[in-house]
């Protein structure tokens, strides 16, 4: 049931199978007049897209984007924006060896549970190259959030298996594979990878996410708070199985005189909180964690069941990264200007008459 | 704007703030012909009711809940229900000392920042207060659930600050003030308590709940997946930092061999995904864990500043528990169960045609 | 399945029988720091309230409204707003024959088929009394939309049978039981309504609701259009069969060059749209007009049938209009109202950044 | 603000500009495992078509659908399902004379003044040729409808001007231009059509839409009733003036004792209620009308303004309908089947456990 969509008034609804004809979505709800080419939805599409390095699945999609409609003389008209991607590599595969199996760790055995049958190739629906239209739809909220308010979201590879990475330099982490902001991890990085190719297996990943410069007062109390909708947006990415916000599962031994943000003149003196209290944003950076899976799909064999119930050893073979944290970074990304977009929207629509000056921040 | 509902189906929208003259609540969509009582609310509300014992505030709300609509001759009717809990224990106490104040770790700052101004009695619509009512929606979903499916929601205390307990005796979780499975572990439990209580402090917990006997097929792909609407309605609950589904946050250093859940003719062999594979359920057991931050209202003096940008020291009088994990354990039952409750509704919507014999599960 | 609420930023949520213990609505959304008290709400609740003339039914519910929530030291907080009405007239009379029967023109047959059984005290959910609280919800709009933005929301009696109504004193609405603005008509109702209660029979009635001084530009293309969400809200009152922005179903044998609504330096030249073009605000009045079928609740006997489908002819007794259109004024107001300021908000949420002059309006 | 979505659970999103690339909309919520092909779609399409008739505008688009996604090997899979259709007939005009006009009756005016500029391309986002996209959606919907539970819905042309038609022969709609079921007026509507032509003037009209076999039960009191979600979806209609449910506006002069239908054991014993008590479907032929505006671009010349104020007489080349009422018939049915639809899958969320045998229907 119509399960397809995020947001309230910057709304993302998407659709399209990992080997069908094409991807797409729509946005609705950006405001009118903003600037808008596919060069500013491609530019994340390109830090995504399978095939940038050798720790990346060799898929070839060139993935180019295109603006179907709401961009009128370069600027957005404020009705809906459809984007289309292409599906050009769908190689004409054998998939009979999957057809009629359940591959552990993947989606199979629950959408024939759920709807009877499933789009087999490639994993359909539940592949991770339906994130590509996050990522495009991200990208205009992106741009609008730094552009009206200079709020910038950027992410980060933090953890892969046991390899800490360091927020040292946000810098580096354009510069390689593994958008790693510690460049003296890249060589035990490196090394991971190899290993795990070596052994057709693949390593759980731990990514982090801020936003930047954003007001205070964004998120809906109660339910709809600010860290609520972020943990659900970014639970919805393939393979994430936890969320945190701030100091996340740590807190479970911290002592309130620790974790509480004391206040002084000059602001908050710490930020546990990750930039969130009572569910709407006080003004400090947001930053939020998400566990990342192994993928599943590796040559180690392993044991499953065909759909009428005999077991079977299988291997995947095909195009799979080792560690799908390492693209996950921009994802993340995305979900995070969707929310915060969203929400940014919602404030403004409620408390257009309320003008305060806070003491700070 | 508009945020204090949750569920699309089965939909539940609050009120109320901690000292105002009541709390209430909607809850439309349950179908029709289901027996039930004031009784039946009655029982989780009186778990999570604070002065239960005397690791949680002394602050004594009989908290009787009173159905108002939507129940006739003992049934639902399928029209919407109306819940209201009096507030009866409204002290006449003096707000002076914190109305001007942002007391470090409370959404006083936040409220003010969004809405101009605030309700500052007791923390307001902020306070946990306003859980009350979920536990009672979340009653309505857990006896339907059980009743028509068999479906059992259960949480219990999993660990508070540096004190693991283990699952050791579901009995046990409702025969100790603490909600812990692991009776070896009261007394370590106690002496924290106590340790806490001395020093005016206060401590974090992990809460974690489970539920058993759900159906292949629950959550829709690719946002409303089950694991994002769990992650967001736990993350919604107050001072939750941290939501995990299945190994959570130990995936990070997990193996693709490691984690993938093999499956054989009887069934899966593990259940490192906590019940949900591609955002669906898979007729495993759910299991989900909680971060929960430490209370934030202590007596150890802490810096803020006032309304208007003065720095001041200082301490949280009047009753508040030194672990908000403890009584949380309730409330995170009602909001899975609300939240497997609507995509239940959701799923057979949309798949009522479809009749599949699943190998097992 | 959850159809109790309207509205996205502003939203109302309604619970409550005719013969249950109270009625009540959560409205979210609220502006915070806007002026509110209970007597804001009590004068439309008092406009349509049973028993204010000899020509509507002499019920006597006092039908005082208290807000028990979201209202803090006289203004809004922001926060929802739960309302409760108590029904204090709950006759213990005897329902045992209409218990089995599906009268005719009565929702018993279709709430029966619909879940089973129903609440069969005065008609349960589906009485008109539910739409105490739209009206109370409803009073909050205008309140906001008047002080705010000078924009009145107001309805009159535009017909009842044969004897039309016209608009010619606004003064005169509030002065007689018929809500009719044309006192010349004040006999031929009243003659009306006498030769009704003598006939034991009733009557339809059309109803107007303007609403004046919109600014341009509220409405969401393209199925949030204002019109579309007005046709939505105002037939979702009980016993309206038609909706009309505009000149309506007039149009029908009216030319394109007669219909379209011609611009000058001054304005448009007339109005025949109603204020909405493309589905949008366009600075006129905006004008609607509902039709309002007769009361169903006639000592003319009817032929019906059982629950088990036995044939039987029946009356009502019991106290009921001979046209609901009189008091459905003020409800009608309450609707456009809602909708009028979801859809500033809405607007306000996508165009906060649009500064545009328009020629005129 | 995200207006272009509708629909709860069977959820349409459309995007596209009249003279953009490419129209395009996703299906959510369809039930897995329907066969559906882009034939099913097309024959709609064509009915909506412009140029099927020399009455209707010359414009020639293919207007084909193509399906993107959510279809697999011939069968719906249960996910979003992407349509497209391309504008092929993006004639180079020059928008010179129309770019800085407010035309008379268009939504450039509203348009301009809500989002500050507009895409004026043959009316951008406001055009009639997005229903193309309603069309298609409805299509889905109509198939499901049939195919599982035998509702037929289907349109005519009720009414021109001031030709009335009435319902002699439904073969007769799909075998003449006007939609008309009655043969005896073709003649005066192909009169009335050669006089407007001629005149250089357009005309209004009246489609009546009907669904026929609908099971007892659909539609959710209180504000989702099904009659409000009619006349919503039916008021999104470009054009759309008016809406009317069963007797709509002439219930306004009908007595108690006429409007109300009486039940005997055989079941109803008339429709004035139009197949909807208390806003729920009560197994009756559901039946409504609509108005239609007659289309505002003529070549009779009118008055209007420039964007910057100044008074201009203009008139409206190109190609357009002397009457839109005609090729809406098949926009009704759709938008109908989709509110059926919708309000099918919500009924049987809620409802599923309700087995009820009603006296008949």
């Amino acid at each position: 049931m119509a399960g397809n969509t995020i947001g309230q008034l910057f709304r993302v609804t998407t659709f399209g199978e990992s080997h069908g004809i094409a991807l797409g979505c729509i946005v609705d709800g950006v405001p009118p007049g903003i600037p808008l080419t596919e060069e500013d939805l491609q530019h994340d599409l390109d830090r995504r897209r399978p095939g940038t390095s050798r720790y990346t699945t060799p898929r070839r999609e060139p993935d180019r984007v295109k603006i179907l409609s709401g961009v009128f003389e370069g600027r957005t008209t404020g009705t809906s924006i459809g984007l289309l991607i292409e599906n050009t590599d769908q190689r004409s595969q054998d998939y009979g060896a999957i057809k009629e199996l359940y591959r552990p760790g993947h989606a199979d055995f629950t959408y024939d549970g759920k709807y009877g049958f499933r789009d087999y190739r490639g994993g359909g629906r539940s592949s991770a190259r339906e994130t590509a239209m996050r990522v495009a739809a991200g990208a205009i909220a992106k741009k609008y959030l730094d552009m009206k308010h200079g709020i910038k979201v950027r992410g980060y590879l933090a953890q892969m298996g046991d390899v800490v990475c360091e927020l040292k330099d946000w810098q580096q982490v354009e510069q390689n594979p593994f958008f790693s902001p510690d460049v003296d991890k890249l060589d035990a990085l490196d090394e991971l990878m190899r290993a795990l190719k070596k052994e057709g297996d693949s390593i759980g990943a731990k990514v982090a996410v801020m936003a930047e410069n954003v007001p205070v007062g964004l998120g809906e109390p109660v339910f709809d708070r600010l860290d609520a909708d972020l943990a659900h947006a970014l639970m919805s990415i393939n393979a994430v199985k936890g969320v945190e916000i701030g100091d996340g599962f740590a807190v479970v031994n911290q002592r309130g005189s620790e974790h509480r943000d004391e206040i002084r003149a000059n602001g908050f003196q710490s930020n546990h909180a990750g930039g969130i209290l009572g569910g709407i944003s006080s003004g400090q950076t947001i930053t939020a964690n998400l566990a990342m899976k192994p993928t599943s799909s590796i040559t180690v064999p392993g044991k499953t069941i065909t759909r009428s119930g005999e077991e079977v050893e299988m291997i995947t073979k095909g195009r799979h990264d080792p560690c799908v944290g390492i693209r996950a970074v921009p994802i993340a990304e995305a979900m995070m200007a969707i929310v915060l977009m969203d929400h940014l929207l919602r404030h403004r629509a409620q408390n257009a008459d309320v003008h305060v000056d806070m003491p700070h921040g």
